[in-house]
């Protein structure tokens, strides 16, 4: 099934917004085993929308196109697909009554040029958006299908999660059910994990499991998508190397699917009654960017605080910290950066102290890669120490990212 | 002219990397005054590409390519490019030469498989990559010109800045210079600015500045494009125009070009010779974040704290602060975000205090937005008032975010 993603809009023809769309599509539908062969990106112009829906309606079974559903007259994803299909615009009453009571709910009349938003192609098929008033549609132009999806982000995402991929599925034919594993790692590169789990795969002879990775430094996903005929069949070939992979990777996994590190971090405290303070210099309060505003992060996180400079050992910083904080436990991380401009490899060495309960453990690593990489990197590891600690486990396994 | 954007990659096509190229080198294009009429993607496919090549060649005048230009067998722009143009490729001795001189700058032999960057369409033209061994070029295919360039963000924006605007514009015959002249501000909204410099362009009658906005919430950038015979016509379009652009938007302007909201801030700290601590609570250190670690911090920057909650007023928390770090000058943002779940109308109210010299001046104000747009906008009004403060303008300008 070849799958083309359709980009429309001056705003990001333009450059003047980055097309995440375009990622968010392309991935997500990775993750459940399609993959898309081209991305086209035009401007709010009734000429090349045409031309370009037309290339596409020949080059691919499935076009998502993004964009150009609102209100205003430069939207004209409708008028320009019914042009291409050959067919005219009718008004979908069902749709008109939606919008008119997602106006009344917020106590608004509708405006009149909202009406625009419930004129379909004709013969559409309706793709449901319960969070806004642009209406998403399916329709055939030429041998390819098109679905037609909002601008919005929260409004595309929620409408190919829930419209777009089980429809895309059942047309591939796949089996019942499709899932994405996912483990989030610090500390291995995306080379050494994938030589780490080699043969993974093979547990589940008929190949339905697939490893795949995704880098975003300092923190790696590893990801596994499996299919089946139904979740129980999903459960049973997931399970073998779900368990091997958690074994291969040992302590390295910090977080599995839609957790985070620092939401770890703040459950393990949590569970433990504690609560904490952090002490950063270089790194400029980026720990304390992550966690402080987290609802979970009430009561627990005390206190952060950024030192333009610190001459004084992690150990005594975070002793101090837990202290003045009146916290059960402190991290501290001090980096030194190394003189000179930034360069690729220009290094940094990093000093993290957990005290808790007025012991204190400490770490010192040495990274290199330039001023932001070491910054994201001290980051990453003070708060993957403090996991570790948290959860018994040895903070000083070395990292791949750590250099003499 | 009509130029199309062409970026390959399996990591863009696949959405693992998010295709910032695409819009920083469009961007870049509008701001000269040149616009971009299509744009595709395609992964690291020998059909794809060819046919993407072929396409373009014949919808656009210029073609700019990014990627693909890398020492892999999976790098195929090169091959592709001689095959779209029906020419061979021939070794460039001289780029062989640069390249090799690349690696013994570091101490290293050249690996073999980087020959192959050496490799270009026959009748190329060389476009410089004076940081790093993929050599961009230029070249006819069909009726268009089309220039190659590396994938890595930074080689590619030195190669379009130095080596392609200028060959475009030569081509668009544009008169001797564009220049693009920035101003940053906070507070007003971008229909409402677009409202107060209604008409400046005209200042200058032959229509050779054009007015254009960029927002980015919560800043808002307003960008003046001049064209002009050279330098000194340049200045004196620009001038008037430049000048009632400050007159109108006055004191939200809070920095211009490359300037940055933070280095103002620390720039007139640094004149007045004053040291500076901050106490944030619901922003999770967003203002420290920002100016921390700034090279230009250092001796001024002395102390964050990010405080899980705090119940007293920012003026008391804002005159301790400064005692507490031996700062001369101290900022404090309190935020108290409504009870309730995140949603578009969630307010927030933000309370802002400095305390100079044992002095304190404060602001109040409330934000409806949701979390995420509370937090973004009380970082950056705190930060904007402590400009105002210490450029001695007034702190309580109401800003269109405010609400009652």
């Amino acid at each position: 099934m070849r799958i083309e993603i359709l980009c429309t809009g001056d705003e990001v023809l333009t450059g003047k917004i980055v097309n995440s769309n375009f990622s968010y599509v392309s991935q997500k539908l990775e993750d459940v085993g399609l993959s898309v062969i081209w991305g086209t990106t035009v401007g709010d112009d009734r000429t090349m929308l045409l031309d370009a829906f037309r290339l596409a309606s020949v080059r691919a079974d499935i076009v998502i196109v993004n964009g150009g559903l609102g209100p205003t007259v430069d939207d004209l994803s409708q008028e320009i697909a019914a042009e291409a299909a050959g067919v005219g615009l009718v008004l979908n009453d069902d749709w008109l009554t939606t919008m008119e009571g997602f106006f009344t709910r917020r106590g608004r009349a509708m405006p009149p040029n909202n009406k625009k938003q419930a004129m379909l192609p004709d013969g559409s098929e309706v793709l449901d958006n319960p969070i806004g008033t642009a209406c998403g549609f399916a329709l055939d132009i030429g041998k390819a299908r098109f679905f037609f999806t909002p601008g919005v982000p929260r409004e595309l995402r929620r409408m190919l999660e829930e419209q777009i991929i089980p429809r895309l599925l059942a047309r591939a034919g796949t089996p019942g059910m499709i899932h994405l594993k996912r483990f989030h790692s610090y500390g291995l590169g995306e080379s050494h994990v994938d030589q780490l789990l080699d043969g993974v795969e093979a547990l589940v002879p008929d190949g339905s499991v697939k490893l795949g990775f995704r880098a975003h430094y300092p923190q790696l996903e590893t990801k596994l998508v499996v299919r089946g005929a139904d979740r129980a069949d999903v459960d049973l070939k997931l399970a073998p190397v779900m368990a091997e992979v958690r074994r291969r990777l040992g302590n390295f996994i910090m977080a599995e699917d839609d957790e985070t590190l620092e939401a770890v971090v703040l459950r393990e405290l949590g569970r433990a009654g504690k609560t904490l303070a952090v002490v950063e210099t270089y790194t400029s309060g980026g720990i304390v960017a992550r966690m402080a505003h987290l609802p979970v992060a009430a009561g627990i996180f005390r206190r952060g605080v950024v030192s333009g400079d610190e001459a004084r050992a992690a150990e005594t910083v975070a002793l101090e910290a837990a202290a003045e904080a009146d916290a059960s436990t402190a991290l501290a991380v001090i980096v030194a950066v190394d003189a000179g401009p930034d360069r690729m490899d220009l290094g940094g060495s990093i000093d993290i102290a957990i005290a808790d309960g007025g012991v204190v453990v400490a770490r010192q690593a040495r990274i290199l890669g330039g001023r932001e990489w070491i910054r994201l990197g001290a980051i990453e590891m003070a708060m993957d120490c403090l996991r570790r600690h948290l959860q018994g486990l040895p903070i000083d396994e070395r990292s791949d990212f750590e250099r003499k």
